[in-house]
Formats: structure tokens, sequence, C-alpha cells
């Protein structure tokens, strides 16, 4: 067993966009596991818009992390020790293991999941958080119909992409939002979407109306702000407006509210919020509808990896100003 | 039959506040109805924060006032002549006539009302359309359950203090929101809400707190802004915020949307807007279920009266700087 396990410590809470100044990348010992406890070295670590969120020293729907905690993420990892029955050494997990290379946690707190079945990443992203993001937020909350229109923002982003599958799946009319003509291209060509509005090089309101003809029936945001407000204005009767999360508002101090929100009276439309975790008690039903659609072909997954545990902070801000392209992780070992 | 009918015309377009020279009150002769159509006298015309809406010309549930038109607005009144088969000269009729003294009407588009039953303005309030607002708004968009916390803003107007008092009867712990010593003794002292908060001398926030140890359940919202934001940091777990109006909003040029809109996700609550006309159809079910409260006493309905169509556009404004103490009403005969 290797004796030393790095880091990334949360030491002061960002302003604005995180700076490697914000964290520390500190070397310890690589912890022991004690009863009922497994010891996880981590392979592949998600790193997600939500985390900006945890780095905020504010109520929300659970606790930010600590100021000198090891900084909060999920991960996928193997087994290297293990004081739970359930668990041996060289099995595959996935739990919130945080951004280091070594993790301890209860084997109750932990998902086995199957490296032959499909590449680790892949438990990250459409078998992973996002998936059931993207399942139960679009089914549940947003419970579009077929024949319905239903667009989402941050559409070629991990929850995005799939999100937008799902509804083609389910016989909507899909349409995404997303920066610049490879993304576009992307979200058309591969992944059938039915148009892509670039938000970068075109007017967002102006081409939602012309590809909502018939207004927006669910519009699941992941991004807030003017996007938001666009979209708000072009909500069909009874619309379902998806709130999954805000990244343009992230790093702001503060956030800009839905201006046009009084179209919710006009149309009796409603917007709902909801995090992925209330929906533990389903997540099987969840993994079995995205595993069946991986592999039948109807649902594709993409990965955005980038090596080394060391490239943290300027890894993260690729979910801020748009770098990543699909579901991004750090490749810890 | 008296030959001059005065009416208020909206002659210009409101910048803010409504001022009277956005105004003309017009003699014009008495209309004669064609065949279909009855004359009716109006008595008392409904005055509504709803109104400030239509002034504007935008896109919404219903087309705004044409400039030269006269101002809309619901009344009641008394038929005095009549071309349709189902209405007598004498008989008591509601609809939407206008600032007018008279106006003519299709016989489908009015509702007999029972002068006998109850005193005429109660048919522009708990009998009216603010009694169909409150009753659908709670029961059918806010769904609250006997033991829950609701929570309602302009508690002391027409459809606050309805919605107060139907949660109340409904089994619900109910706090208010008005402006002033005197609104809010009369919602905990008359109508028996549990707690009232004066907004103008209290902290609101600090007073939900307070009010509110488990969070709010329903917030029923007629004003927007400040307060709308300092509920959303206090739901409860799968909170309803039900859009009703928003009266801090309606003479502002740019439309301040609600910032803590993210504590949706945080406590996977919904936010849903509606509009009295989408319940039309279930009229009767509301009309008769206010009729029995009134008649066992549960329910009170007070309306505030102003005596004189000519003080239209003054009588307006105590809409907007909360002197109304009631369902207001402008005495036209």
């Amino acid at each position: 067993m290797p004796g030393q396990n790095r880091q990334w410590q949360l030491t002061a809470r960002p302003q604005g966009l995180p700076r490697r100044s914000d964290f520390t990348l500190a070397t310890l010992p690589v912890p022991e596991p004690a009863e009922g406890e497994v010891l996880v070295r981590t392979h592949y670590i998600s790193l997600d818009p939500a985390m900006r969120g945890w780095m905020n020293d504010v109520r929300s729907y659970i606790p930010p992390v600590r100021l000198g905690e090891v900084m909060r993420a999920g991960a996928v990892g193997e087994v290297t020790a293990s004081k739970h029955p359930g668990f041996r050494p060289g099995e595959h997990v996935a739990g919130m293991f945080g951004l280091q290379e070594y993790a301890v946690a209860k084997g109750d707190a932990l998902q086995k999941v199957d490296a032959a079945a499909a590449p680790l990443p892949r438990y990250l992203s459409a078998l992973g958080m996002p998936g059931m993001t993207a399942y139960f937020g679009l089914l549940d909350v947003g419970a579009p119909q077929a024949g319905q229109t239903v667009v989402v923002s941050a559409a070629s982003g991990a929850v995005g992409a799939l999100v937008g599958q799902i509804a083609r799946i389910r016989g909507c009319r899909v349409v995404g939002l997303a920066g610049g003509a490879a993304k576009c291209a992307y979200l058309r060509d591969e992944l059938g979407f039915d148009a892509a509005i670039d938000y970068k090089s075109e007017d967002v309101g102006r081409a939602l109306g012309a590809h909502c003809p018939k207004g927006i029936d669910v519009f699941f945001d992941n991004v807030g702000g003017d996007i938001l407000d666009a979209a708000l204005v072009r909500l069909a009767r009874q619309a379902r407006v998806v709130i999954c999360g805000a990244i343009s508002q992230y790093n702001s101090t503060a956030v800009a509210g839905p201006k046009n929100y009084l179209m919710l009276l006009v149309q009796h439309a409603r917007m709902e919020g909801f995090v992925v975790f209330d929906y533990a008690a389903r997540y099987a039903e969840g993994m079995t509808a995205m595993a069946g659609w991986l592999k039948d072909g109807s649902l594709k997954s993409k990965e955005d990896i980038v090596d080394g545990l060391e490239t943290f902070p300027e890894t993260l801000l690729k979910l801020f100003n748009g770098e990543n392209f699909g579901k991004l992780a750090i490749k810890s070992v």
C-alpha cells in the first residue's frame, strides 16, 4: 500500500470564480479504514457545477464544505482494503470520495459498479449522478408528453445532453441551447435533437420563437439568467420549468432573479426545483432505464476526461467558461 | 331612461402609477341593446390590481385595453332594458361592464346575482372574482393540507383576506402580511389568522422565521418583490408558491425577479401561477363553497366602497399605496 495521499482541500471561500489560491494540495498519510469501512483508490473524479455552491457558507440542501476539509466530489475507484464484509479489494465502487487519491468510506455509502459493463467514467455520467438528475428531473419534475416541445439549456453538458436524448426517446420535439457551432452540430447530428441554438452567436429569444412555434412545454434549465428569462416569455399553457441549476449565477455575488416570472401567471405554468438526492430511493429504476437505452444505442454518453489531480483548480473552470464538452472528470491515476 | 352615460376611457398608457391625465371622463348617449343584449345600470364597480396590467400594451392572458376604449372593470348592476329572453328589467347581474354608468352586454356574458341573498358589493368580493381567485388559487394551485403553514401577502386585501380564512377553515396555520397595526389586528382578531406581520414596521424575514418555525408550506403571493424573496428562503420541503399577483411591481418599468428562486431547487418546491378565468368551468363549485361559509359565519367579507364614478383615478391609487381596507369598489349610483 502506498503511503501517501494527495488531497485538494478548500482553504478559502472563493469570491466569484474559484482560484488556485482558494485550495491547498496537501499530502497526507493514506488513511486506515475502521470497522465497516473500506479504503478506495480513486480513478476518476467528477467535476460538477454544483461544487461551486458547496464552497459557499450558506444554507442549502447539504452543508457547505468546511475550510480545511477535502473538497467534496463524486468519484469512481477501486477497493484497496476492506473492513466491510460486503466489499473486497479489486472491486469497483462509486461514492462521494472527494478530490483525493485515497478515501475511506462506510460500506453503506458506496455503490458497486461493473467495470466490465461500461467504462468507469460512465458511472460519473449517464450511469451516475448526471444520469439520475436527467432521468428524474425530466420525467418526474418536467413530465413531458409525447409530441410536446422540450427545451434544455447547457444542452451539451453532462445533464443537458442526457435530458435532450431522453426527451427524444419519449417522443418529444427537442431544442437544445449550447455555446458554439461544434456543440450545436453535435446535438443535432449525433444526439438527434430537432434543433440547436448557439447562444453565443444567435438571438436566443428569436431562435426559441422560430424553433418552438407552439411554445415551450418543458424548459429544463441548467443556466438561469438571461436564457431563463428568454424561455419564460415563450412558455406554452401549463408549461413546466425545471430548475436543475443556474451555472450563469454560481459565481455571482448577487443572483439575478427571473424578471419574467409573471409569465407563470399568464400561462398557468409552474417552475419547480429538485436535487438528485431527492430521488435516491428510485435510483435503481433510473439506472435500469439508462443502461437499457445505452445498450440499445438510443442514448449516447460523452465524457471529457482531463489527466491529473493537480490540474483541479483550472480544470474546474472549464465548466464555468463553457470549455468542457461532455461530462467533465479528472483522471486521478 | 336617462339620456347620458358617463364613461372613463383609457386615453394614454400610464408610465408608473396611473394619473388622472391617462384617462378621460366622457359623456356619451346611453347605448341601445341589440338583439340578445341587455342594458345594465352599474351600481358598484370593482377596482382590482390587475387593471394596472390591462393598461399596458403587452401580451398577457387577455388583450390590453385599447386607447379610447372604456376602462375594463367588473361590476354589478341592474338590468334596465333587455332584448335577451333570459333577463328582465329589475334583475341584478354581474359582468365586465367597465367604468361607466351604463353598459350593454350579451346575455351569455352575464351572471344573475341575488340581491336578497347578499349585499350587492359582495358579488364583487367573496362571491365574485376575488372569491373565485382565493378559492381555486389556494385549494387547487396551493393545495394545502390540514396542519400545514400557509402564508399570504396583501392579507387584508380582497383576495388575501379570503385566502387566509379558507386556509383556516381547512385547518392550516395561517400567517398574514399586511401594512399597519389596524390591518394586522383585523387579521388576528376578526378573521382568525394565527399571526399577522406588519411589513411596514417589522423585519419581514425575521418575523416569518418566528411565526413559521417549521417553514412555509404554501406561500400565496399577491405582491412580489422583497416579500416574495423573504418567503422563498423560508420555504419548507416541497412547498408551493402560488403566484396570484405582484402588486409591488405593477407600476415598475422593470420587474424585479425573485433572486432567491434557487430555493425552489434546495427545497424541491414549486412556484405556480394562475388566472381566475382558468377556473371558469368550476365557478359554481367555488360559489357554493363561499356562500356556505359566509352563511355559517366562518368566512367574513369586507368591502371598501368609495362613492362616485368621478373619483376613479384617485380611488384606484388606494390599491397601490395600501390605503384600501377590504375589497375596493366604486359606488356608481
